[in-house]
């Protein structure tokens, strides 16, 4: 193997390593098997095609491929810090710290301008500060609200989930898109209505 | 819901039916775990992934948004039409059929620009003609590859491939990345002499 460059085995390692997203569960099942839990390889390609398709919709001019970038690797810290249910107020104190260090090992396999270019995109999507890290923050929160909606309830139900608490991970839509937003806020009161999401 | 827009509802149907993506199991194990077959959400996601990573080695210059776009897509038609083994000549007999009514349908799904728009990248995948979609099949074509070649033979092993099938596989990646197809000619010849691929 030494005719391959050490730049494409970087790269072949970082490739390997995140196959691990495929091993790392969610709250949320499928709407196709409610007896299977999600896991974030096939969430973050769910949300690619959010964007695909939802695009439109955006508040502000995007740079669709910048968000379909970070919607794919928003994620891949994951493989180290684990998914912290947003609801769990106890495991969301060391979120930040967790998948930094995350951020540094896996992004870190990469060949260092690609670290960079993935580090950047990571961060521009946790601080949601551009209408690219926005829209794709607004499919982040709304996908999972969604797949409860139709699987009759979904995670909110098995976890005992309340509609304020909904409402606050739900505020950020509507930076990224008001239209989302609207449409998310007739989804719960539809849920509340029909017993599927616990008001209060 | 009567204040949902129709095009809304239709792009929600499509991200509803889709999710059966993650139902569709390949040949192909995890890197992360051998005894549990990837669905093609997740190879969908990796896909995009290695299109992110491994641009730079594509022959001519490529639209990286159109190329992504397209490996995210380009087995929604699984959903109806199944995973077809590309080692089982039979069943590749009437593949082609089965596909484009698939794609007919799910595609059919969505407004009708869209529906045009995704029809169009499939259908340019399945050509090959442009750089864009070539370099897609290298990336589509080589993953596989490289995962049973990390781990020590996978679904080659499994049903007993010899290394004649893979090469004609491996001829597309050529057209995409002459770079890309060298690499995997020498992993191919050192899984020979590992003997997890068969001679022959």
């Amino acid at each position: 193997m030494e005719n391959i460059s050490m730049r494409l085995k970087q790269q072949l390692n970082f490739l390997y390593e995140i196959d691990k997203l495929k091993k790392i569960l969610r709250r949320s099942t499928l709407i196709a098997d409610p007896d299977r839990l999600e896991n974030t390889a096939e969430h973050s390609w769910h949300l690619g095609l959010y964007v695909m398709v939802l695009a439109e919709y955006t508040n502000a001019q995007i740079d669709i491929l910048r968000v379909i970038k970070m919607v794919l690797i928003h994620d891949i810290v994951e493989i180290d810090a684990g998914d912290t249910f947003c609801y769990d107020a106890e495991k969301n104190m060391d979120k930040g710290v967790r998948e930094q260090n995350a951020a540094n090992r896996l992004f870190g396999l990469l060949p260092d301008d690609q670290r960079d270019e993935f580090m950047n995109l990571w961060h521009e999507f946790e601080k949601r500060e551009t209408p690219e890290a926005r829209f794709a923050a607004s499919v982040d929160r709304m996908q999972p609200m969604l797949h409860n909606y139709v699987t009759g309830g979904g995670s909110w139900k098995r976890h005992g989930v309340k509609r304020h608490q909904v409402d606050e991970r739900r505020l950020p839509i509507a930076d990224g898109s008001e239209i989302l937003a609207d449409l998310i806020k007739t989804i719960l009161d539809d849920a509340v209505e029909k017993n599927i999401l616990q008001a209060g």
